[in-house]
């Protein structure tokens, strides 16, 4: 089981998960592997066909009525990480040693499979398949909001080995977390002092000045928007939000979540379009479960490219050195011509 | 010339540096590049005999008496940064757009290259080589601190690709900006909380806590510290850090600078061994220069080696996961025989 220990300088909470891990001869060959193999699809266990291999899945959306569970015949299935960095084990254990403060490794862990094909990724789905991905997203989300012990719940996307993933099969991850982490909480904070100080929501204002200065929106439908980010820290990094004010990601409805899934796939094909399918990140930022407060935050997702490197100069500091502005990389995603 | 724009969710700010971006086709074709070749050395404007190739220096240390400027014959040298993230360019301004708000690119981006030798690298050289180095961080640092439009200064090193290094010959880095780093305010903040609430540093109380557990650390010499950190982000996270109270790296004197030189040589020599060269990035961390109180913090380096990959949960949360229990990697970096 893993274990959760706090800086006691940043305050900042790092999960200590050794089945994770390897011995420290064993980076070298990884690194080598990584560059030179392909993967070898006759292991992955997430294709059609496999479910034996993958563990009982928690949820499946069927093709077929009356399916057997972990069986062919199926849109999205969600399944918990095989190296879980956070399990449920009942209650949280705190626990200080000398100076320092540790919990239990409480929380979850699970993989959603996007599609049963092996070759497809997001913005290669149909929409209709993305739309019952993101109603994964939500209903997993829905349900582990359920726990106590849980205090927030991250829905994001790991594609390529730059951006984390391990498994070449389209998939997403949701890791829900017995404290609220620190660059939630940064955003938290951020949004409240804004919302004082303006009586507004800051993503709303962002929205309106986004539509006023109209150089970095990259898609627009009905009800949502996605734009380069005037302030992003990689280059191209982008932001999808719903046009109308709403703090959590959960309560999203059926027409949203048909401009989502459009909106996501063509922001996403622009991006592999135009930057040669470059590895990249997602992440959904939504407000805590248990927050009711729900004024001044937006939920968002943020898309990130993995086009440079992080260097000494962003660790130490936590600034970013972009070298694309975000108006002259809008306006070349916006001018990539996508099917 | 670049630009600082503000984050008005998180209050993060970003340098934007055009002169040190890439068309967006040319991302894939570097990527290849760089797993590819290895460098041409015969170009590296770092070598001896290649000065002219390179800019003015800022700094030489001479071996040679009556030496002229930009010619062979040093032991370190310090340059402008060819493609410089912030550059010296009179005061700041500040300026609000709607409701983003941004300042000019002002500050210094210097490289402090470390040995004339192309395939030395900082664990490779001699301990009074090394000492140059620190001494080198140390001028420049008094030196640009005098400027009234600098609020900090950041030391780092990169090296190896995986931690954003673009030239191989061995070098170090200097970044001094116009605001305090987020991460640094952080580290600052927490600090000060702590000191608040025990009266002491916590810096001190974390020595204190390592020499009394005597499970996480690897070297240690009259004046100098170096362990895995308890909340390291990454495998094999190291702190190094004097073991006298003193916030202030710049006044580090004779006998500390030849301290730090042997322990940072050791202590990098068994991450080269044991991890096989990998790729790390190292920061200094200190009081910024304007700020007196020098009770609550202590300066510091943390050595960070590139094993894993930073991911979406990472990028969402600020949260790390950390496969490699402090503990266990201190004791393989312990009983690894370095020469």
């Amino acid at each position: 089981m893993s274990e959760l220990r706090k800086d006691p300088v940043s305050k900042r909470w790092v999960i200590f998960s050794e089945e994770r891990g390897n011995r420290p001869n064993q980076y070298d060959k990884e690194n080598e592997e990584e560059h030179n193999s392909t993967e070898d699809i006759s292991k992955c266990p997430f294709c059609e066909g496999k479910e034996k291999k993958s563990g009982d899945e928690i949820l499946a959306y069927e093709k077929i009525h009356n399916r057997e569970p972990n069986s062919p015949g199926w849109w999205v299935r969600v399944l918990e990480n095989k190296f879980p960095a956070l399990t449920s084990k009942g209650a949280t254990l705190k626990k200080g040693v000398g100076i320092y403060d540790k919990m239990s490794g409480n929380g979850r862990h699970e993989i959603i499979v996007e599609t049963p094909k092996h070759y497809d990724n997001l913005p290669d789905l149909g929409e209709n398949e993305i739309e019952k991905v993101i109603y994964a997203y939500r209903d997993r989300y829905t349900d582990i909001a359920k726990d106590n012990n849980i205090k927030y719940i991250l829905i994001f996307k790991n594609f390529g080995r730059d951006a984390g993933a391990s498994l070449e099969h389209s998939h997403s991850q949701l890791i829900a977390t017995p404290v609220i982490p620190k660059k939630v909480e940064t955003e938290l904070h951020g949004a409240k002092d804004y919302y004082r100080f303006r009586d507004r929501c800051v993503f709303c204002d962002i929205i309106t000045q986004e539509l006023a200065d109209n150089e970095r929106i990259i898609e627009e439908n009905e009800l949502f928007i996605s734009f380069v980010y005037y302030a992003g820290r990689f280059p191209y990094e982008i932001w999808i939000l719903p046009k109308q004010h709403s703090a959590k990601f959960e309560l999203i409805n059926k027409k949203e979540v048909k401009d989502l899934a459009s909106i996501l796939k063509n922001t996403l094909q622009r991006v592999k379009k135009l930057l040669g399918n470059p590895h990249y990140n997602f992440v959904i930022h939504t407000l805590p479960i248990k927050e009711n407060d729900t004024f001044y935050f937006h939920w968002h997702i943020e898309i990130m490219p993995k086009l440079t490197k992080v260097a000494g100069f962003e660790w130490g500091t936590g600034f970013y050195i972009n070298p694309v502005l975000p108006e002259v990389g809008a306006k070349y995603l916006r001018e990539c011509k996508i099917d």
